[in-house]
């Protein structure tokens, strides 16, 4: 299969660098805007006063401003709906989302649920596709998640902690503040976490079965090579300007589609993760380092040369003409050890994980029986057991 | 000096893929349009039967079309003058540009010369910039300038001969169709051209004199690392669609700037070819194969680890450690012979250029000589007339 047609739109209009948040007033007034909701999560954004100096800017502005904190990690439907309310009553015009990936997705909810009659949920469960959205903006704190620049949105519905996605060009932010010196003080497991998750959407869209898609494929590496020796210098200096720009930037430009243009991408990871988080409270990066290596070693043999190139140009492995399937596991190897090396669990264990929970686990994933999950090579039920059990045990070398 | 703040807005809408084209009219029809003035050149778009097609497209979507054909390579005010009169006239409301870069210029330069009072040409001097535009489509036939995405638009005024560019967000494109089987029948020198175009949009903002810049370093190895693979095979086999798609998207990356985010390019070699193009009516493709290796072996000593980090990463030369620069100036023969196996000429003799003329052309480029040209190393005319001597000679290493 050849490259795919595409369209592609991405009109987010973004504002890097230091103090990059000081211009939200003006920007966002410049727009014509006038009340503006105030979107943010815990006490972090509150303590380190960036709150209050958006707040600030947003009034010297002469703009009206109403406050929604309290988004939680896996955003709540609950306080989507209050938001939702909020809007319609004070006739919000602008949402200012100030935090990392939950905030974003609950401010993008809130912004299609506002002109919609209906209940915002249908968007997530495929009901109904948004056809209008007030604009968002984004003041960004935590490099991962690419919400920031991104079509999609996942949220949590309370009852039966249900987690589901809506896509929509519709949902992309409209401006994007990204500060990489607001990234200086997060604690040194959020950023591995967030390097992790940046790395997760390029993987994704770099295992396909797409041919002939080499320009992309080119452009995956690049922002993979990248992380991959800035997250490490983020790490061990959090206050390198450069290290934290990189890493913000690659945040982005992994999941506004740019590196996934004309191929189909996987996608399976992230919802074998995702029962994860869901039943262990794990965070999505860590689970992610736990099913990546797993997920990878499991699908191996489906397409070798692909995983030898990924372990050649994105590892710096040496290519074994003889054996390429030597040089394809030695690169997920160094994927593992590198994500060991960050602070990331690999293991079942580590995350307090258990074998006995697997098949519970497989039973949830959300996908379609008839079809198989991810587009790589699609995995049936038992395959996803296989991949959670090779994710169970510490020596895990299926060759 | 770290990653430069940068701000960055590309909502160019991509329709990319295989009759992708068949969608004109709809999808301004879409946009609230009523009347299109269809823009072209000479007779290749008539005669393949591509115009046609779009009339009736957009004619079939209840569109008003107004032709202006005959753009020229390095489009003339002159035929702009009559677009801009034409536009208001019949009080067009979307321009559609069917061509290369020149029609697309020139179609941008029309859209910001209908709404503004004075001489259009003011925004090419910097005596104005714009503040409003009509929209402009491009139905893309030659994957070369970037102009279906960049914000750029060069052209030429009749008296004198002279030649000056316009940069402003206004002028993006708001919709690109891109179909990558109409270039398999373009002639291979243009072709060649092309392809050597887009690399050099990526070279000039790969030599840069700004630090830390890790993330565009990548992305701009991944787009030249593409072209250097898929123009042959464009060459050998036209038909093949892979080759001609990966390389009409890299025209594309290579200039709408998100290669280039955040750091100083250097442009300077765009201006020494232009004197080129302008004395001997030599294609802007083939003027950059012969200045580029030219440039580069003149800059070499100013940073050699870039050159060889270029070497390496981009031509695949094995790094010699105890000499960085003999990797340095393998990057750049290997370069130069990439250049002769697509069929570039390398040389002044090869496109009638005379020795004796290089004082003329170093002092006729377009610069401030007090700052010099150029942001990696400055160049003074002096400067200037080396490089044109090194783009003289077969013998040119200057080690």
């Amino acid at each position: 299969m050849s490259m795919i047609n595409f369209r592609f739109c991405a009109p987010t209009r973004y504002i890097f660098g230091v103090d990059a948040q000081l211009g939200v007033g003006e920007a966002i007034a410049s727009l014509g805007k006038r009340r503006v909701l105030l979107h943010y999560g815990g006490q972090s954004a509150q303590k380190s006063g960036l709150l209050g100096e958006v707040t600030g800017k947003l009034k010297e502005a002469g703009l009206d401003v109403v406050e929604l904190g309290g988004v939680q990690p896996n955003p709540r439907d609950t306080l989507i709906d209050e938001g939702i309310a909020i809007c319609r009553e004070r006739d919000v015009d602008f949402i200012l989302a100030v935090g990392g990936g939950s905030v974003i997705d609950s401010a993008k909810a809130i912004a299609i649920g506002v002109p919609y009659e209906g209940d915002f949920w249908d968007f997530y469960t495929g009901q109904a596709a948004p056809s209008a959205a007030l604009p968002v903006g984004v003041v960004l704190t935590l490099p991962a998640t690419g919400s920031e620049g991104s079509s999609r949105s996942v949220v949590t519905k309370e009852e039966g902690l249900l987690k589901r996605r809506c896509a929509s060009d519709l949902i992309r932010p409209a401006i994007a503040w990204l500060n990489p010196t607001l990234t200086y003080t997060l604690p040194p497991y959020q950023t591995a976490c967030g390097a992790t998750d940046i790395l997760s959407h390029v993987i994704e869209r770099y295992f396909t079965p797409t041919e002939g898609v080499s320009l992309t494929d080119r452009l995956c590496e690049a922002v993979m090579l990248d992380v991959i020796q800035n997250a490490p210098i983020a790490l061990a200096q959090p206050t390198d300007y450069d290290a934290r720009a990189n890493l913000m930037w690659a945040g982005t430009l992994a999941h506004n589609d740019v590196v996934g243009l004309g191929r189909m991408g996987d996608w399976g990871s992230h919802s074998i993760e995702h029962e994860l988080s869901a039943l262990y409270d794990v965070a999505h990066g860590a689970g992610l380092a736990v099913i990546l290596p797993a997920w990878m070693r499991y699908q191996l043999d489906c397409d070798v040369m692909r995983f030898a190139q990924f372990a050649v140009r994105v590892w710096g492995c040496e290519m074994d003409f003889r054996n390429p399937k030597r040089t394809a596991i030695e690169g997920i190897d160094r994927m593992e050890a590198w994500f060991r090396s960050i602070g990331m669990p690999t293991t079942f264990a580590e995350i307090g994980a258990k074998e006995e929970d697997i098949p519970l686990l497989a039973s949830k994933v959300d996908m379609d029986d008839a079809k198989g999950l991810g587009f790589f090579r699609p995995l049936s039920r038992k395959d996803i057991e296989a991949v959670y059990r090779l994710a169970c045990n510490r020596d895990r070398d299926v060759c």
